[in-house]
């Protein structure tokens, strides 16, 4: 039996050039995060920090946003680990809360 | 005039295979959702349950995300109409909270 | 040091023809948002209004999403900024919650 109940979870998102990719990815493989899913952005201003209102992510197709989905502990982990990266390169972290069902992908606490 | 106000509604993703589009959006028809919008996905790990950390989808390029906002009580019989889906098919899906403006066009409760 | 805690901020997402998006980020530049991020959006059904059920947006190509993430008081200028262009175009927003890293990129309240 499948179960289809909803359960409190964070979503965190990334978004970095396209070069940063397998470093996001690598960290969220070593914090164990059940999976991952990323989306090309089209196009991007900004997020590039306090020269933001003049910075364009390097090449706009290089842009992308990594999604995962963990239970709230593996939160500051995931800060922790994008530290480094972002001290030097562009890049920001959103995180909000969201239901999933089928908890089971997702990691027990 | 335009009813530009915000009201709290659901959103609601489906992440699935590609060629899994059309009955996720033909159960979103049959609840009468008023609209979807569908996101291709780049890359995706994870999202195939038990044996996730071995598991990619299928085709990098057929995996989709379909997004959907919906007042709260259709959120559970878009999970239902999912259970199918779900026992045979990797797929996952979350629920969060969302504040629109023209409610009009999101189906009154 | 970078400051890696979280702040609460409100994202709001734009969906709207790819011909209106430079009219969406440059609403988004007068009100001096930080940031955005656009999407490319496959294939939407339904966000044109009381005709929804039949509507699909022009061309599946052009339909964008746009994303940012702004101080609440950001959100109310930004509604009214669409006022003009959802009076005759098809487009929605949605307003949810979400928190962000590197507060300084977002812009203090």
């Amino acid at each position: 039996m499948v179960d289809l109940s909803l359960h409190p979870m964070k979503e965190v998102r990334v978004i970095v050039s396209g070069e940063q990719r397998s470093f996001v990815t690598e960290l969220l493989d070593r914090i164990e995060v059940s999976g991952y899913t990323v989306i090309a952005v089209t196009a991007g201003k900004g997020h590039g920090g306090v020269q933001s209102s003049h910075f364009m992510f390097g090449g706009i197709e290089s842009l992308e946003m990594v999604m995962t989905v963990v239970p709230e502990e593996k939160v500051e982990p995931i800060l922790s680990g994008l530290r480094t990266l972002f001290s030097h390169q562009s890049g920001v972290m959103f995180v909000s809360d969201v239901s999933v069902s089928r908890r089971e992908y997702f990691g027990k606490s």
